[in-house]
Protein backbone atom coordinates (compact mmCIF):
# COMPACT_ATOMS: atom_id res chain seq x y z
CA UNK A 1 0.00 0.00 0.00
CA UNK A 2 1.23 3.58 -0.90
CA UNK A 3 0.68 6.17 1.50
CA UNK A 4 1.43 9.92 0.98
CA UNK A 5 2.16 12.74 3.90
CA UNK A 6 1.54 16.16 3.48
CA UNK A 7 3.18 18.88 5.32
CA UNK A 8 0.63 21.52 4.41
CA UNK A 9 1.85 25.37 4.51
CA UNK A 10 0.70 28.80 2.37
CA UNK A 11 3.93 28.63 0.28
CA UNK A 12 5.65 25.21 1.15
CA UNK A 13 4.26 22.27 1.12
CA UNK A 14 6.07 18.52 2.12
CA UNK A 15 5.59 15.23 0.87
CA UNK A 16 6.73 11.91 1.10
CA UNK A 17 5.50 8.63 -0.25
CA UNK A 18 5.89 5.25 1.82
CA UNK A 19 5.24 1.96 1.04
CA UNK A 20 4.09 0.02 3.75
CA UNK A 21 4.89 -3.65 2.73
CA UNK A 22 7.08 -5.27 4.31
CA UNK A 23 9.73 -2.73 5.59
CA UNK A 24 8.51 0.48 5.54
CA UNK A 25 10.26 2.50 2.98
CA UNK A 26 10.76 6.12 1.30
CA UNK A 27 9.62 5.75 -2.55
CA UNK A 28 9.62 9.42 -2.91
CA UNK A 29 10.25 13.07 -0.79
CA UNK A 30 10.25 16.53 -1.69
CA UNK A 31 8.96 19.70 -1.59
CA UNK A 32 6.49 22.20 -3.51
CA UNK A 33 7.46 25.78 -3.29
CA UNK A 34 5.07 28.25 -4.67
CA UNK A 35 5.94 31.15 -6.92
CA UNK A 36 6.28 34.29 -3.87
CA UNK A 37 2.79 36.51 -5.49
CA UNK A 38 -0.87 37.20 -4.38
CA UNK A 39 -2.14 34.43 -2.02
CA UNK A 40 -4.84 33.14 -4.70
CA UNK A 41 -1.88 32.66 -7.37
CA UNK A 42 -0.28 30.54 -5.09
CA UNK A 43 -2.89 28.77 -4.52
CA UNK A 44 -4.09 28.20 -7.86
CA UNK A 45 -0.67 26.96 -8.72
CA UNK A 46 -0.67 24.58 -5.59
CA UNK A 47 -3.89 23.02 -6.72
CA UNK A 48 -2.54 22.49 -10.58
CA UNK A 49 0.80 21.07 -8.84
CA UNK A 50 -1.09 18.91 -5.78
CA UNK A 51 -3.34 17.39 -8.89
CA UNK A 52 -0.13 16.44 -11.01
CA UNK A 53 1.56 14.93 -8.29
CA UNK A 54 -1.04 13.08 -7.16
CA UNK A 55 -1.56 11.74 -10.57
CA UNK A 56 2.20 10.42 -10.85
CA UNK A 57 2.27 9.09 -7.45
CA UNK A 58 -0.77 7.14 -7.19
CA UNK A 59 -1.48 7.01 -3.87
CA UNK A 60 -3.89 4.78 -2.08
CA UNK A 61 -4.02 7.14 0.94
CA UNK A 62 -2.94 10.11 1.84
CA UNK A 63 -1.98 11.50 5.80
CA UNK A 64 -2.26 15.53 6.00
CA UNK A 65 -1.24 17.25 9.30
CA UNK A 66 -4.85 18.66 11.28
CA UNK A 67 -4.74 21.89 13.27
CA UNK A 68 -6.93 23.11 15.36
CA UNK A 69 -5.42 25.94 17.11
CA UNK A 70 -2.24 28.16 16.54
CA UNK A 71 -0.50 31.30 18.00
CA UNK A 72 -0.39 33.72 14.57
CA UNK A 73 -3.93 33.52 13.34
CA UNK A 74 -3.10 35.37 10.38
CA UNK A 75 -0.94 32.62 9.50
CA UNK A 76 -3.29 29.80 10.33
CA UNK A 77 -6.06 30.58 8.31
CA UNK A 78 -3.85 31.04 5.20
CA UNK A 79 -2.80 27.51 5.46
CA UNK A 80 -6.20 25.95 6.36
CA UNK A 81 -7.36 27.60 2.81
CA UNK A 82 -3.86 25.68 1.59
CA UNK A 83 -5.24 22.69 3.11
CA UNK A 84 -8.93 23.05 1.82
CA UNK A 85 -6.87 23.68 -1.76
CA UNK A 86 -5.27 20.55 -0.96
CA UNK A 87 -8.11 18.35 0.41
CA UNK A 88 -10.33 19.18 -2.57
CA UNK A 89 -7.63 17.80 -5.30
CA UNK A 90 -7.67 14.37 -3.22
CA UNK A 91 -11.33 14.32 -2.38
CA UNK A 92 -11.96 14.87 -6.40
CA UNK A 93 -9.80 11.59 -6.98
CA UNK A 94 -11.98 10.01 -4.25
CA UNK A 95 -8.62 9.08 -2.52
CA UNK A 96 -8.98 8.03 1.02
CA UNK A 97 -7.86 10.72 3.56
CA UNK A 98 -6.44 10.89 7.36
CA UNK A 99 -5.73 13.40 9.48
CA UNK A 100 -3.46 13.58 12.46
CA UNK A 101 -2.74 16.43 14.64
CA UNK A 102 0.94 17.47 14.98
CA UNK A 103 0.79 15.86 18.92
CA UNK A 104 -0.38 12.32 17.39
CA UNK A 105 2.39 12.59 14.67
CA UNK A 106 5.51 13.55 17.34
CA UNK A 107 3.73 11.01 19.67
CA UNK A 108 3.64 8.02 16.81
CA UNK A 109 6.90 8.60 15.63
CA UNK A 110 9.19 9.18 18.42
CA UNK A 111 6.74 8.32 21.41
CA UNK A 112 6.46 11.33 22.94
CA UNK A 113 3.62 13.95 22.10
CA UNK A 114 5.75 16.63 22.70
CA UNK A 115 9.37 15.56 20.99
CA UNK A 116 11.32 18.74 18.63
CA UNK A 117 11.54 18.64 15.13
CA UNK A 118 15.05 17.62 15.50
CA UNK A 119 13.81 14.36 17.29
CA UNK A 120 11.41 13.56 14.63
CA UNK A 121 13.61 14.25 11.57
CA UNK A 122 15.99 11.47 13.52
CA UNK A 123 13.51 8.94 14.50
CA UNK A 124 12.18 9.26 10.63
CA UNK A 125 15.63 8.71 9.37
CA UNK A 126 16.40 6.21 11.67
CA UNK A 127 12.38 4.09 10.62
CA UNK A 128 13.15 4.56 7.07
CA UNK A 129 16.66 3.41 7.00
CA UNK A 130 17.70 6.94 5.21
CA UNK A 131 21.22 8.20 5.26
CA UNK A 132 20.97 10.99 5.93
CA UNK A 133 18.23 13.54 7.23
CA UNK A 134 15.68 14.71 4.71
CA UNK A 135 15.67 18.29 4.67
CA UNK A 136 13.68 21.07 4.84
CA UNK A 137 11.85 20.62 8.07
CA UNK A 138 8.87 20.17 5.90
CA UNK A 139 9.83 17.52 3.69
CA UNK A 140 10.96 15.17 7.16
CA UNK A 141 8.04 16.45 8.75
CA UNK A 142 5.61 14.97 5.77
CA UNK A 143 7.67 11.36 6.12
CA UNK A 144 6.55 11.59 9.58
CA UNK A 145 3.03 12.32 8.67
CA UNK A 146 2.66 9.59 6.23
CA UNK A 147 4.55 6.87 8.81
CA UNK A 148 1.80 7.93 11.25
CA UNK A 149 -0.74 7.14 8.87
CA UNK A 150 0.91 3.79 8.24
CA UNK A 151 1.54 3.20 11.62
CA UNK A 152 -2.07 3.90 12.83
CA UNK A 153 -4.47 2.60 9.92
CA UNK A 154 -2.62 -0.47 10.49
CA UNK A 155 -3.34 -0.72 13.95
CA UNK A 156 -6.88 0.92 13.53
CA UNK A 157 -7.95 -1.96 11.02
CA UNK A 158 -5.85 -4.72 13.26
CA UNK A 159 -8.60 -3.45 16.17
CA UNK A 160 -11.58 -3.26 13.91
CA UNK A 161 -10.88 -6.87 12.78
CA UNK A 162 -10.51 -8.29 15.98
CA UNK A 163 -13.90 -6.98 17.57
CA UNK B 1 -21.34 41.61 -16.42
CA UNK B 2 -22.71 38.71 -14.05
CA UNK B 3 -20.70 38.94 -10.57
CA UNK B 4 -21.06 36.14 -8.26
CA UNK B 5 -21.45 36.45 -4.08
CA UNK B 6 -20.37 34.05 -2.15
CA UNK B 7 -20.56 33.81 1.90
CA UNK B 8 -18.62 30.59 3.05
CA UNK B 9 -19.01 28.69 5.95
CA UNK B 10 -18.40 25.42 6.65
CA UNK B 11 -21.90 24.05 6.00
CA UNK B 12 -24.24 27.10 4.75
CA UNK B 13 -22.81 28.66 1.82
CA UNK B 14 -24.43 31.65 0.65
CA UNK B 15 -24.45 32.89 -2.61
CA UNK B 16 -26.62 35.45 -4.85
CA UNK B 17 -25.42 36.56 -8.73
CA UNK B 18 -25.59 39.83 -9.99
CA UNK B 19 -26.32 41.66 -13.06
CA UNK B 20 -24.32 44.75 -13.45
CA UNK B 21 -25.07 46.36 -16.71
CA UNK B 22 -27.84 48.78 -15.87
CA UNK B 23 -29.46 48.71 -12.86
CA UNK B 24 -28.37 46.29 -10.84
CA UNK B 25 -30.55 42.99 -10.58
CA UNK B 26 -30.57 39.81 -8.74
CA UNK B 27 -30.50 37.11 -11.41
CA UNK B 28 -30.38 34.20 -8.59
CA UNK B 29 -29.59 33.62 -4.93
CA UNK B 30 -29.89 30.83 -2.48
CA UNK B 31 -27.83 28.69 -0.11
CA UNK B 32 -26.02 25.80 -0.12
CA UNK B 33 -26.20 23.83 3.16
CA UNK B 34 -24.05 20.53 3.20
CA UNK B 35 -25.69 17.42 4.79
CA UNK B 36 -24.45 16.64 8.56
CA UNK B 37 -21.31 14.53 9.16
CA UNK B 38 -17.47 14.54 8.87
CA UNK B 39 -15.59 17.55 7.70
CA UNK B 40 -14.16 16.17 4.77
CA UNK B 41 -17.42 14.37 3.40
CA UNK B 42 -18.97 17.99 3.90
CA UNK B 43 -16.12 19.89 2.12
CA UNK B 44 -16.14 16.94 -0.98
CA UNK B 45 -19.89 17.55 -1.35
CA UNK B 46 -18.75 21.81 -1.31
CA UNK B 47 -16.41 20.89 -3.97
CA UNK B 48 -18.95 19.68 -6.24
CA UNK B 49 -21.90 21.38 -5.72
CA UNK B 50 -20.00 24.58 -6.04
CA UNK B 51 -18.75 23.27 -9.48
CA UNK B 52 -21.97 22.71 -10.52
CA UNK B 53 -23.20 26.01 -9.35
CA UNK B 54 -20.79 27.59 -11.16
CA UNK B 55 -21.31 25.84 -14.64
CA UNK B 56 -24.78 26.81 -14.34
CA UNK B 57 -24.62 30.06 -13.37
CA UNK B 58 -21.77 31.19 -15.67
CA UNK B 59 -20.42 34.16 -13.02
CA UNK B 60 -17.89 36.78 -15.16
CA UNK B 61 -16.28 37.73 -11.73
CA UNK B 62 -16.54 36.56 -7.88
CA UNK B 63 -16.48 38.07 -4.80
CA UNK B 64 -15.92 36.42 -1.53
CA UNK B 65 -15.78 37.51 1.68
CA UNK B 66 -11.97 37.11 3.87
CA UNK B 67 -11.62 36.44 7.01
CA UNK B 68 -8.58 37.31 9.09
CA UNK B 69 -9.71 37.44 12.32
CA UNK B 70 -12.53 35.60 14.55
CA UNK B 71 -13.02 35.53 18.49
CA UNK B 72 -14.14 31.19 17.41
CA UNK B 73 -10.17 30.18 15.57
CA UNK B 74 -11.47 26.31 15.74
CA UNK B 75 -14.30 27.82 13.26
CA UNK B 76 -12.58 29.99 11.22
CA UNK B 77 -9.93 27.16 10.26
CA UNK B 78 -12.94 25.21 9.44
CA UNK B 79 -14.59 27.55 7.47
CA UNK B 80 -11.18 28.98 6.38
CA UNK B 81 -10.56 24.86 4.53
CA UNK B 82 -14.02 25.41 3.04
CA UNK B 83 -13.00 28.83 1.24
CA UNK B 84 -10.10 26.90 0.19
CA UNK B 85 -12.26 24.39 -1.35
CA UNK B 86 -14.47 27.49 -3.31
CA UNK B 87 -11.34 28.83 -3.91
CA UNK B 88 -9.55 25.92 -5.97
CA UNK B 89 -13.14 25.47 -7.82
CA UNK B 90 -13.09 29.17 -8.72
CA UNK B 91 -9.67 29.33 -9.47
CA UNK B 92 -9.68 25.79 -11.69
CA UNK B 93 -11.98 27.90 -13.94
CA UNK B 94 -10.07 30.51 -14.52
CA UNK B 95 -12.80 33.11 -12.83
CA UNK B 96 -11.70 36.42 -11.25
CA UNK B 97 -11.40 36.05 -7.54
CA UNK B 98 -12.19 39.27 -5.76
CA UNK B 99 -12.44 39.51 -1.70
CA UNK B 100 -13.59 41.92 0.91
CA UNK B 101 -13.66 41.77 4.63
CA UNK B 102 -16.71 42.12 5.99
CA UNK B 103 -15.95 45.96 7.32
CA UNK B 104 -15.24 46.44 3.38
CA UNK B 105 -18.95 44.98 2.88
CA UNK B 106 -20.54 47.03 5.14
CA UNK B 107 -19.09 49.80 4.47
CA UNK B 108 -19.88 49.49 0.43
CA UNK B 109 -23.64 48.75 1.13
CA UNK B 110 -24.76 50.73 4.58
CA UNK B 111 -21.80 53.47 4.02
CA UNK B 112 -21.04 52.13 7.59
CA UNK B 113 -18.51 50.02 8.50
CA UNK B 114 -19.63 48.55 11.70
CA UNK B 115 -23.29 48.39 10.29
CA UNK B 116 -25.55 45.27 11.93
CA UNK B 117 -27.02 42.34 9.74
CA UNK B 118 -30.04 43.67 10.03
CA UNK B 119 -29.14 47.02 8.40
CA UNK B 120 -27.23 45.21 5.94
CA UNK B 121 -30.05 42.65 4.79
CA UNK B 122 -32.39 46.22 4.12
CA UNK B 123 -30.21 47.99 2.30
CA UNK B 124 -29.26 44.79 -0.30
CA UNK B 125 -33.45 44.38 -0.20
CA UNK B 126 -33.74 48.53 -1.01
CA UNK B 127 -30.29 48.25 -3.75
CA UNK B 128 -31.65 45.29 -5.58
CA UNK B 129 -35.57 45.79 -4.97
CA UNK B 130 -37.07 43.04 -3.71
CA UNK B 131 -40.00 42.67 -2.46
CA UNK B 132 -38.65 40.96 0.50
CA UNK B 133 -35.54 40.39 2.15
CA UNK B 134 -33.96 37.72 1.28
CA UNK B 135 -33.53 35.00 4.33
CA UNK B 136 -31.11 33.54 6.07
CA UNK B 137 -28.49 36.44 6.70
CA UNK B 138 -26.16 34.05 4.28
CA UNK B 139 -28.41 35.09 1.42
CA UNK B 140 -28.48 38.87 2.06
CA UNK B 141 -24.75 38.33 3.12
CA UNK B 142 -23.88 36.98 -0.26
CA UNK B 143 -26.17 39.00 -2.13
CA UNK B 144 -23.79 42.22 -0.33
CA UNK B 145 -20.77 40.72 -0.77
CA UNK B 146 -22.06 40.98 -4.91
CA UNK B 147 -23.22 44.29 -4.29
CA UNK B 148 -19.39 45.23 -3.02
CA UNK B 149 -17.82 43.33 -5.95
CA UNK B 150 -19.99 45.17 -8.63
CA UNK B 151 -19.23 49.25 -6.99
CA UNK B 152 -15.81 48.37 -6.08
CA UNK B 153 -14.65 47.02 -9.22
CA UNK B 154 -16.62 49.45 -11.29
CA UNK B 155 -14.57 52.40 -9.09
CA UNK B 156 -11.12 50.38 -9.60
CA UNK B 157 -11.37 50.40 -13.08
CA UNK B 158 -12.88 54.05 -13.79
CA UNK B 159 -9.99 55.19 -11.40
CA UNK B 160 -7.43 53.24 -13.18
CA UNK B 161 -8.22 54.56 -16.56
CA UNK B 162 -8.09 57.76 -15.27
CA UNK B 163 -4.27 57.40 -14.25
Amino acid sequence: MKILGIDPGHSRIGYGLLETEGDMTALDFGLIETEPGALNDKLAELAARMAKLLDALRPDIIAIEKLFFSKNQKTALAVAEARGVIKTIVLERGIKLLEYTPQEVKQAVTNDGRADKKSVAQMVCLLLKLKSIPGPDDVSDALAIAITGASRYKWDNLSMRNK
